[in-house]
């Protein structure tokens, strides 16, 4: 999954160890798994070399990072005829979240 | 690596196979490997949920995405202590690139 963290998420992210995002749709802090239940413990956090990209190492509770029910949230794969979905499956999105997501 | 691309960048990366980015410090494409010769032959292209970010998988010639000469621009791990680099140094990038890059 990718995502976006401001200081504030940072912040939380390193001194909880659980991933904290920052929802710019929303405005404001996305804990993740907070109505999923799906958490991420954070295993180690890498920086890029410029400085202003962060990679998250997590154990994702539920085994699925993405809101689709799918392992990860790149699960379509881009072919001559369109995407082909290559992705693990492994919730029901109606069953874990009480709302849809888009 | 994390990069940025645009849809002209996006149009040549499929048409081509090869990857293109966007520079937007330099205002242009950025054909991966231009100067290096470190050219990513592109092995498959992923989209994520909502259809904003895009996973390349990719063969990556001369074993170093990074201009830093690491295997991957993630190099460094944050402790406690500050950052450790945890990276694989595969190339001297003073011997790749003419000019220093930041």
């Amino acid at each position: 999954m990718m995502a976006w963290m401001n200081a504030e998420a940072f912040a939380e992210t390193r001194a909880t160890g659980r991933a904290v995002y920052y929802s710019r749709s929303r405005g404001k802090l996305w804990r993740k798994g907070e109505e999923s239940g799906h958490t991420q413990d954070v295993l180690a956090i890498l920086v890029d070399c410029d400085g202003d990209t962060i990679l998250l190492k997590v154990k994702q509770h539920g085994d699925a990072a993405c809101h689709t029910g799918h392992r990860s949230c790149f699960f379509r794969q881009l072919s001559d005829t369109g995407p082909i979905n290559v992705g693990v499956k492994v919730f029901d999105p109606q069953a874990v979240y009480k709302q849809p997501h888009p």
